[in-house]
């Protein structure tokens, strides 16, 4: 059997003794590797079929870890690891296995980790400033897609841009980032392109590369030079030159090539360069390439009908609504999908939003929009909610607007790990005046919260998991039809040792203690919240539910124990008699990330589940 | 003595029962009027000259609250004010008196609230779109300064704009914004401008309003037809027209009637279009025609020679440190004056940025530095740096890199109000793993907090209060030159009946409780905190401090309770010994954003004033 040219590569310093005419062979290989792994274990499969010619010829140019390569999001670096020593894919995003991102600790080559979108050029604006001080010739190269435009971030890296920096930044236009709704920038982007045809690389190429041994005073003196030349081959931008900066492009980025090229010029030329890419998404497997959006991200195991989870439920309450109510409005930040908020586009198009991969915007757009009589509900992961903090403070909550956040993948994340946990949210909601907060964990407490929060009509939070609901926790908790209101569920009715204080899906595991604690002789109970905020109110609901034979109440939390709901609530029960001689014990995220481990899953990293509640309850020196 | 115009005008109505021929002289008597009022209250001065002929002529060429006008910031609302009934500027800037910003509840004409930078733009969406669905044919109008172009969200805002929304928006490059640092998108707008010379209304105007009797089949048409004529005479910028707006510029600003015929041009159009105008800041006021920058913000009392607070020694003390610390960075996001950072631009300009009012980009871009071996110090006023909450979480906790975030203006804002208080910092970053939180009183503390974040290189943040050190405090807590560590100070050694916990220069009203206790016969003291986070630390330390002698243990914080200091610190305190049998309440603000009433300070309204120290410990309903 003939070795594969990838398996010879334990280092780019191996890439680059290849000869040039390997590469499509190696790109070729590169992306039967990718495409058998992560089709086994979920990942971001098409976006990194896209940079495969592109990588490698960033990284037969430039020496890492001495110069920098940043990937915006981060999700698009899987050919950089490989090419970086770490082929272990079939730990891809598992705890403690290869990250689905780039991760300082996992590599000197990931200078940078990520896992949200268009930080990347502030970054490595950091790296290049930094280089520049201390006199170092290193090259900071940055990767971005065009959707990371459409988050203002770029715009304010790119206005804080020298133009005496070793910085080359690679934007690549992949005519779909995660949604179709990229914005007036994206089609300007397409305009440069689509008016122009390619960019005539090797022309420019020679011009420059014949100058500089001629000229040989180095860059100030090359470009002036060369100016001129550039100019007549150079795309006329007036947005990037006009910020000071060289363009170049576009480029054919799946022609290895051309990009080898383009980048040979932007390096001599040891300045603030863009190189404007074209590639195409999922290039060289077919279904990719055909249905890029479906092969974004794969989930573990491989494309599968969608099952109905949370996310697609909230798009049909939302859609089923908003044909009474005409102020309703949905909005996602580039995340139709992934919120379930497609439907509304299809059903109620002039209802709904997809502003990009702009939470700021998104909040004040909402809090706009209710000013003028709307009532929207702005639709975003947990871990990008943070973005629009200020707006959420500034623009909502102070103004007393009905918006209402409806917050999806809440709880530690298991595939894209400590970047997409959703443990922020309730700390940094609890501190808002005025907001609520509801946790719903079933399809019916869904809809009752999407009601409850129109209905009252201000800020509101509802916070829900991913996924499906839980059978066990429907049986426990919801046995007949009683009448339904939001509020605390027990799941026992009588005497209990011990009970559980809990909201979201961790629930299933205080269900889990309760059987431990059953086999041990313990009588202990589960109160559920599916309404967290206001707190004085929930906390009266759990003191007329906590009862007297009880001597220890653990709250389970899955999300950061500083300010989190464990606290909050505590702070109203605590002169309650409902807590007199009982020990209240918090098991949270506690001052830690949760960064996961191998052979641990994340709840078990952060001691969260049903045999730490029981490990509680016996060792008295826990809080 | 004749009637001013200014006292005829209590509405917009009577504004437009004006002639034209009038706004000349109107604008005199305003600009008078502002100069009078503000050199008194204080206030945001120079850029409201500035906007006088624009203000008058966007009021009489439309109708609030139908039609709705967004002043970014909203700093530059005086005028606008003036022109709606709102004449007590005897109040402004004081507590229930007139806001130094727009207001929803100060006004049906101020349809949205604003206090930070970029958000005009997206909420002036959300009205323009509601109206679009609800078919009214309502204007919404922003006005908005160069600087806000340097903060992302705007551009997040204009990458989703429709093209044929009522929408107008006012582009004022006023050659100034709070710093002079206004980065590459400023330039680019000032190139625009220098290279084209003024935009002559008139040809265009002509051409379109001859156009509008003759077609009458509605904007469609209106705009086909007149779109060549328009293309002629407007400015060719790709950027914007790219992105599907009409451009029309630049056009001198403070000329009253080349303002009323670009905007009835634009109004005409019935869809968005960018008006981008020049005027001069400080405009008809000699001294902030020259020094515009002192005039931006006048202090209460007038321009008077600095006084060196906080703000003034944190940047010599980053210079300082500098000289032998080359690893030292200092960044602002559009605040070199108000953070005291500009000594560094002088001293060491080379490790100074200004990056805009972009406080994300400057957060992951100082995580940037800090990747490649820099150490840098964000100073950000506490309410500005709610915008880089997901940046501090993602881009520098979460990766454990060592940057100080030196955090100004914390507590509540008498002057500007709600939309500026600092009451949020501690509460988010409780949250933040691995945040360290120091909170010096004194110039000599705030040294140790820099040398001590330096030194230990992890994120860090050192908080500190608007203005200067108080004497008092320090004759209270900083009797003599002990060895000097950042920890807990008391001012009593021996046994007190209650202790009062604080930080923040709010120990003052813990100072003057104790004075009041004293009165009563009840031993009080106080315990002083220099440092929070880790809170474990802290509460070792204050387990060791609080007598066996107190009953009563009251938390006073000048800031949010939920996730605040307070609960933070008694989720570690609660089953320490030390508060065994004793009460423990907690004075902060409570779910509230504190906006203000007539006659009270901020700290009366909040009840955080040693009154209430006092009925809290005498009242045990508190909590």
């Amino acid at each position: 059997m003939i070795k594969r040219r990838l398996d010879l590569i334990k280092s780019p310093s191996d890439l680059k003794r290849m000869r040039e005419e390997e590469m499509p062979l190696l790109a070729k290989e590169i992306r039967e590797y990718l495409c058998e792994k992560v089709n086994k274990t979920g990942g971001h499969l098409a976006s990194n079929l896209g940079v495969v010619e592109m990588t490698l010829a960033i990284h037969r140019h430039f020496n890492t870890p001495k110069d920098h390569i940043i990937f915006d999001v981060g999700h698009q670096s899987y050919v950089h690891k490989l090419l970086t020593g770490r082929k272990d894919f079939d730990s891809l995003r598992t705890p403690g296995g290869l990250s689905g991102f780039t991760k300082r600790s996992e590599s000197e080559h990931d200078c940078f980790g990520a896992g949200h979108s268009s930080t990347s050029l502030s970054a490595a604006l950091g790296f290049a400033e930094s280089d520049a001080r201390r006199g170092s010739d290193a090259y900071t190269v940055v990767v971005l897609g065009d959707g990371a435009f459409t988050g203002g971030m770029i715009h304010e890296a790119i206005n804080n841009c020298r133009q005496d920096l070793r910085l080359i930044i690679i934007i690549n236009e992949n005519e779909m980032s995660i949604s179709r709704n990229r914005g007036g920038f994206a089609k300007h982007l397409s305009k440069m392109r689509s008016s122009k045809g390619y960019f005539k690389v090797k022309d420019v190429t020679h011009g420059v590369l014949e100058h500089i041994p001629l000229v040989g005073k180095g860059a100030a003196n090359l470009l002036r030079d060369t100016k001129q030349a550039l100019k007549n081959a150079i795309y006329q931008s007036n947005y990037f030159e006009n910020l000071g900066l060289y363009y170049m492009g576009p480029v054919d980025g799946n022609d290895y090539k051309a990009m080898s090229e383009v980048i040979s010029v932007a390096k001599a030329l040891k300045r603030s360069t863009v190189i404007h890419t074209v590639t195409k998404k999922g290039k060289g497997y077919r279904p990719a390439e055909d249905m890029p959006q479906h092969y974004h991200m794969i989930p573990k195991g491989g494309v599968k009908p969608e099952a109905e989870g949370f996310s697609v439920k909230l798009g049909k309450i939302l859609c089923e609504k908003s044909k009474t109510c005409k102020d309703i409005c949905g909005i996602t930040a580039a995340m139709p999908h992934g919120t379930g908020l497609e439907v509304m586009k299809h059903n109620c198009p002039d209802r709904f939003y997809d502003v990009g991969i702009a939470e700021e915007h998104a909040a004040t757009f909402a809090a706009g929009l209710a000013a003028n009589g709307m009532k929207p509900f702005f639709a975003c992961y947990s871990s990008f909610l943070q973005r629009a903090y200020d707006n959420i403070v500034h623009d909502i909550a102070l103004q007393n607007l009905p918006v209402t956040l409806c917050i999806d993948r809440t709880g530690l994340s298991e595939g894209d790990g400590a970047t997409h946990h959703g443990i922020f949210d309730v700390s940094f909601l609890s501190a808002v005046p005025g907001m609520e907060i509801y946790t719903p964990v079933t399809y019916e407490g869904l809809k009752m919260a999407v009601d409850t929060a129109y209905t009252r009509g201000v800020p509101a939070a509802i916070r829900y998991p991913r996924g499906c609901e839980n059978p066990q926790i429907i049986k426990a908790f919801y046995p007949d039809d009683r009448e339904r209101v939001l509020g605390v569920k027990a799941d026992f009715k009588d005497e209990a040792d011990c009970v559980i204080i809990t909201y979201g899906d961790i629930a299933a595991e205080a269900l889990r203690a309760e059987e431990i604690f059953r086999s041990m002789q313990v009588r202990a109970g589960t109160l559920l919240l599916e309404k967290l905020k206001p707190y004085g109110d929930t906390a009266k609901e759990l003191a007329s539910l906590i009862p007297c034979t009880c001597n220890t109440v653990i709250f389970l939390e899955e999300g950061i124990r500083n300010g989190g709901a464990a606290q909050c609530l505590f702070d109203k029960l605590r002169e309650l008699p409902c807590l007199e001689g009982k020990r209240y014990v918090i098991r949270a995220v506690d001052d830690d990330f949760i960064t996961g481990e191998k052979g641990r899953t994340l709840r078990q990293s952060a001691r969260l589940t049903a045999e730490d509640l029981v490990e509680c309850y016996f060792n008295k020196n826990n809080l």
